[in-house]
């Protein structure tokens, strides 16, 4: 029984000041076609067409490929109509219609999907286009192009044979440049192509339009699973059963002269947030060379008189016309765009717009300056700034006063900085990052095949492409430093190396690249904490204006939580003491505690860790006073301080005096299957107590003597970590409690301390009630909880997870959000069980998720307390807690 | 602040009729003291005394070891009564009474606590003693006694520097036995045993009987607390707050002359069930030496007159009053006892009756016999077994056909059959089976400090003591195998080894031991299944009248399917798939399917399992014909399926002709962090969906083919392990279905087959109710659910759940009895999502506790439809799947 969908529009017509889709339903229309809608009501002009659903996307996957009944009729209707508004008509071979046929999903996926342009050519056609323009080099070279891409992108053809056929010719006539082809050229070249596409597939090039029309439809249906879409939707977090819709416009072309020209433009600069248009364009080119960054364009203004070949300079009245569009669309989107145009003998015409990607700065700026113009709210322009910019804003960037020389000089396509080993392929970052490395991807310039690979690198540098190319589009989109257009690069991929002058690069040499300022150096370059400017601090002021739950961070050492409090964090929800033991100055002493055989020799060990550690609660304390500071007791499994090779295990048998053969069976007895469910957390406690005791010793004896010697109030949290019964709780928090009170009693002071465990395991939220009857807080170990409700450890789930989130299992990594329905049922019954016992029961996070926007959003829907996440995601924590807010009012409302 | 109890008893009078403590109250008056407070009731002749409560314990532990405020004076008061009824006085020097002091917890714990007998003596009161019973030897003899046993138990001096006097004594006067001692002699010893107490503590020994009194009171509670009473209520699950109450009663004397005597019985044959009298006897002896085992008692009856010893011949008279008394305790509490009594100048006192420990043949015999002679109803009938007993009744037995030759013969203590390796001590015991092997214990005599060894011996086998000794009591509790009084054995433990006759047996030799009979055999003797007797038939017969839950083995192959059935299982709930693999001549074809490099090289290796796969679901289907056989597509991560070690790794790469490098490469990259928590279970069927088709194909082959051959109904299930996820479920259903439809349309037949999921994971328990809507049913994998709801490796957690067991923070391993508050809870949260959305869902439950009585009954409780153990536990779960229904009825009214 097959399914039929509701007797449902499909097929929606604009243009003439006609406009039959519902804007806001991008869900139907997809971004690009609401956009057309849009701007077509608003009176700008834009070449008539129309979109067809992406309910037909879902419709033609549920049904092996096929069209919902009606759907072909309609199509043809709104043909029709377009024919009527143009005046021509589709395959009429004296007066031709050309359409473009482009994706649209529901949000920007750019250049993921494909596009057929100058559908509609064919012999008889093309002889129609030539009397229509009279451009006879023009119309041939449209039907070369089309014949490539509809090759390409429809049967499926290798753009190389084509590429290659053309270079011939290039070659033939001595010329490096398409432009610099004759007309015989381009005719000899057509019928090539055709003869290729015979050749290769045993049939003709279709000559039926209709045939084109369907067959170009189809493709770009096929291209929404094409395995660059699904990796950027992966990438995106975007649903695989959204789909997408299918524009079909009439052509305008940009190339029929040098009073044409084509261009992309923000509404406002997309990299520092100033306001002004900003953009770039190619004249006398098709669309595809702007993006495609195979020409470097234009910029569109000539702020500092430097730029004689701008389109204020070439085009003044076209460019005062787009300025004027561009102004109209901000104030009716309230929002800085995207567009993209086409100049057809000195008239634009726009054939996109959408919202316009941004830096964190730009972002910021934006927001806060729309708020200044009033054309937004302050609570507005919250939601209008993604919090994982945040952390690209925070991230550090090259030391001015470094010593450096600058190798070259590009665009600077995504602001940030970025140390790394060259690698000139996309898989070469892939693996190379898989082994641990950081690396700088190097490109001639990318395309949608790479973005694996950019997903990966630490930086992205192209020798070619503008401020608008792939790679400066998808880098910024990503928060990821990129420099593009950067011309002194030869590249020599064959050989593994570049050029840069008469410098050799080779591969997994070190580079720095500035995205900021677009300068290549060469090694290493000391990095310094960006200095956040004004419009930074007066947004994020707004932010605590709004949010209600505490942001605190995870910090290990003074230095950490110094950074942690200048971002904001307002105290410490997670401090591991086991890094501490690490240090090398400490591991002996550790190490000797851990092979010691009686509580004694424990003991003893233990007594030269304490002031190690104490220094350490001094210092940390010292940065927080006034604020929580939450301290974890020892968690990871002891062998975990043990040397793993003889060569390690026989230089510490000498260096703690015990012989080989004993230590060596000594380590062997603490291996363990599965440590991560094994000897760890508070059941070191339970079998060591001197261990925690010793811990518990050292915090506390901080806190007396930076109480007395500041006199400031300190909030020591103790936490316990892996509780998994309200008994084991009791039992170590009456150690723990004993431990204090001794402390406090020797020191005549007060420290206003809690004791409180984590819940990170499955048990330990099913008992929940039971726990909090005698815990003062609990923090959600969700990395751990994520774990044990899956049963999937972290470090060994590369063997399938990457399956499970392609098979869209997981829609995203549970390690990365929280996953709701397991994990977050979970939380919401722990938090529900324990406020039962304890109502004055604090509840934070403290696992990654606690650095997850989203994740940052259930905490709050949740009723948490605070969140806690690392120390540079601590203002993106702020950030989604006051979204969360807002996001919430409006649902309340 | 001090907590104070309420104002409540705390001491019970019994004696001379009169009764202030509630029987049925045994939680306070503890077994022992509810069995003389009901005695004393009935008029049955009991020594006067009174029963401290065992509140006075708790109290006890919880205040310092002080006792609570009025105490000592009820004390004395109920002293003063006994005295009263006693016509003797504590102290007195002319006519003094003399009391023993016996702890009496609320269950049974036999020999694991402190007992002080002939208290109240002193130089002076030994002097009444002489007078009232004329005899100065035993006079001495019990002041010996006494302070021997007062200075071991309360003054905590070694036993062993009194004997070592005593024999001193008996060397000297050249005798072996105690009796022969003459009065001048036990004069010497008491004067060298005071000396001696002075001499060790710098103390006299207490004169005061008063002093005493007190000195042994605290001991007994101590002793509820000493390390060998804690194992017995680790191995019995008896919680450690219930406490002991101790028990005051005046001495009656059994060894006061030939006309006293001291003995124990039961009212029927505890082994075999048989209604008779049943018991062992010392003519002039105290108590403590029947159950010490140090003489071996004569037998109560004399059934073949071959036991010219015996009670019956020696006593008649008081042979009948016994036996009365035991008609009538019998009729009273309608259950078989166990009796303590002591014969004094002709009368019977008896100084304990409780419920008789026996053998699951005569558990099963009495309940039925009772039954048919209408004491106890059916239902009734079937609580009086422990369903762990039937465990042990059905265990292989020794095949009488098998040659055999006897070395030694004892007294058949405990029935069944063990074989093991000989070890001399507990200590040694217990590190060899840790070691994997089997043991049987070999001792002297057993006591309480050997308990540790006993529990993890295969068989019990002793040189001394009699069927109510030590050794014979712990080992029918246990279920365990053991021969006592094998007089035959001459042990020299120093030398490591012991001598039958003139055969040297070593440390490590193997001895196959037959409780049943008493035969001991050198060297591994054939086991077959024993014959049930009508009596189990009758008594299961009844037990599935009342059932209403199924019982399903675990079973893995066609034998384990018969045996299963034969049990009575009604189907098989859990078909491992992977044991299949690791038979050595499928190993290899398993290996090269694991190291192939891609699906093609899989499918191939593949291609050769099937046949194998589906020879043994044909074998097992044709076994299980109409129930259903619930198959787990393979569980276990891959590289469990690889050799470990570079010689076997080397073998391996001849044999499949691959290089050893990459061989060793591969299986390097198989190696997991945490294997528990990684690639496994139906990960491995989403990563490599061939292995599980060619599981699918091989079961619905075998099924069409079984059905087609016998014309039979099959119901075969396949599970799926490890599921988290719903849609995870859902595309691996999709895919079974697949396989399995295309089957059934290629043998064009029909077969109700199901597809369903293991429920282990807490993500699968929390998502149940959208997993549910396309499960046919689920199947509760306990053991690993365990494991990720405690976050513990059951593998790893040696190193801490012994001492959490010791804490008391888990009461019983999570691993052998469900630990309802959190894997329970997820249970019942899984039970209840699932059945919103499936109604028709079917439940069930596959780990190990599906074996484990307490278990059952939670299952039973939560609304599964099954339980599934292994083949031998089918009867004890049907048992106590029935038993929970009848506890739940009581329950309910």
């Amino acid at each position: 029984m097959i399914s039929q969908l509701p007797l449902a529009q499909f097929v929606f017509l604009f243009g003439d000041g006609k406009v039959e889709g519902d804007p806001t339903r991008r869900d139907i229309l997809g971004g690009k076609g609401a956009g057309l809608a849009e701007m077509t009501k608003l009176s700008i002009p834009v070449p008539p067409g129309f979109t067809i659903s992406s309910e037909v996307c879902a419709y033609f996957y549920n049904h092996q490929y096929t069209y919902p009944t009606g759907f072909e009729k309609e199509v043809f209707k709104k043909l029709g109509q377009v024919e009527e508004i143009m005046g021509s008509f589709f395959g009429d071979p004296k007066n031709p219609l050309l359409v473009s046929v482009r994706s649209g999903s529901r949000v920007s996926m750019p250049g993921m999907m494909d596009t057929v342009l100058n559908l509609g050519l064919n012999d008889h056609t093309l002889q129609g286009l030539i009397q229509q323009t009279q451009k006879e080099r023009f119309a041939y070279d449209s039907y070369r192009r089309f014949i490539q891409m509809y090759s390409n992108v429809v049967l499926g053809m290798d753009l190389h044979l084509f590429e290659t056929l053309l270079e011939h010719h290039k070659k033939k006539r001595a010329v490096t440049e398409d432009i610099d082809l004759q007309v015989s050229d381009l005719k000899e070249i057509v019928e090539e192509y055709k003869a290729l596409v015979k050749n290769q597939l045993g049939k003709e090039f279709p000559q039926d339009p209709y045939e084109q029309l369907w067959g170009a439809m189809g493709a770009v249906f096929l291209s929404w699973n094409s395995p660059r879409a699904i990796t950027y939707r992966k990438i995106h977090h975007i649903p695989s059963e959204w789909g997408t819709a299918v524009n079909i416009q009439a052509m305008v072309f940009g190339n029929l002269g040098n009073d044409c020209a084509t261009g992309v433009a923000f509404t406002r600069n997309p990299s520092t947030g100033e306001k002004r248009i900003f953009g770039e364009y190619l004249i006398n080119a098709q669309g595809e060379d702007v993006v495609a960054g195979i020409r470097t364009p234009a910029p569109l203004t000539d702020d500092d008189g430097v730029a004689p070949h701008s389109l204020e300079r070439m085009m003044p009245h076209v460019f005062q016309e787009l300025s004027e569009i561009s102004k109209r669309l901000e104030d009716h989107f309230l929002e800085m765009q995207d567009i993209e145009f086409t100049i057809q003998k000195g008239k634009v015409w726009l054939l996109q717009t959408r919202r316009g990607k941004r830096s964190a700065q730009a972002a910021i700026r934006i927001a806060t300056d729309m708020v200044s113009e009033n054309l937004i709210s302050k609570k507005e322009a919250l939601l209008r700034v993604e919090p994982v910019q945040l952390d690209q804003l925070l991230h550090p960037m090259i030391d001015p006063e470094a010593p450096k020389e600058v190798l070259a000089k590009g665009l600077p396509a995504s602001p940030g900085a970025a140390t790394g080993q060259v690698v000139f392929s996309p898989d070469e970052a892939e693996a190379w990052v898989n082994q641990g490395r950081k690396v700088i991807l190097v490109r001639m310039e990318t395309s949608p095949e790479d973005i694996h690979g950019m997903n990966v690198a630490s930086g992205i540098l192209t020798a070619r492409g503008g401020m608008t190319s792939h790679a400066a589009i998808v880098a910024r989109g990503m928060g990821k430093c990129c420099i593009v257009g950067c011309h002194e690069l030869h590249m020599d991929t064959k050989s593994g190396q570049m050029t840069v002058r008469d410098q050799k690069i080779q591969l997994g040499d070190v580079l720095t690249i500035n995205g900021t300022t677009g300068e290549v150096y060469k090694g290493a370059i000391p990095m310094i904490q960006p200095k956040l400017d004004p419009a930074y601090h007066t947004f994020m002021s707004w932010v605590d204006e709004v949010r209600t739950i505490h942001v605190r961070a995870n910090a290990d050492t003074p230095h950490d939580a110094r950074v942690a409090r200048e971002f904001g964090a307002e105290g410490i929800g997670l401090c591991r003491t086991e890094h501490m033991f690490f240090d090398l100055t400490r591991i002996d002493a550790m190490r000797e505690m851990i092979l010691a055989d009686n509580e004694k020799a424990r003991r003893k060990a233990l007594a030269q860790l304490l002031p190690m550690q104490k220094s350490d609660f001094i210092g940390i304390f010292k940065e927080m006073k006034g604020y929580a500071v939450t301290i974890r007791l020892l968690d990871p499994p002891l062998h975990e301080f043990l040397p793993h090779n003889n060569k390690d295990l026989a230089e510490l048998a000498k260096k703690i005096d015990i012989s080989f053969s004993k230590l060596k069976r000594k380590a062997k007895s603490l291996d363990e299957f599965n440590p991560m469910l094994g000897f760890r957390g508070c059941r070191l406690g339970i079998a060591y107590p001197e261990i925690y005791e010793m811990q518990v010793q050292a915090i506390m004896e901080a806190a007396c003597e930076v109480v007395q010697e500041e006199k400031v109030h300190l909030r020591p949290e103790i936490m316990l970590p892996i509780i998994g019964d309200a008994y084991e709780f009791d039992l170590l928090k009456e150690m723990v409690e004993k431990v204090c009170q001794d402390i406090l009693e020797k020191y005549k002071t007060h420290v206003d301390y809690k004791i409180g465990t984590m819940i990170e395991l499955p048990r330990a939220a099913l008992t929940a009630d039971e726990i909090a009857k005698r815990a003062d807080f609990f923090s959600f170990g969700t990395n751990d909880l994520t774990q044990t409700t899956f049963g999937i450890s972290r470090d060994d789930s590369a063997f399938f997870l990457p399956k499970y989130v392609e098979k869209g299992i997981y829609e995203i990594d549970p390690f990365v959000r929280i996953d709701q329905k397991g994990v977050g049922r979970l939380m919401q019954m722990a938090i529900a069980l324990g406020r039962q016992t304890n109502s004055d029961l604090k509840i934070g996070i403290c696992g990654e998720h606690g650095g997850d926007p989203s994740s940052i959003e259930f905490c709050y829907q949740s009723g948490l307390n605070y969140v806690s996440c690392s120390p540079y995601r601590v203002p993106l924590a702020r950030l989604a807690a006051a979204q969360a807010v807002l996001k919430h009012e409006t649902q309340q409302k």
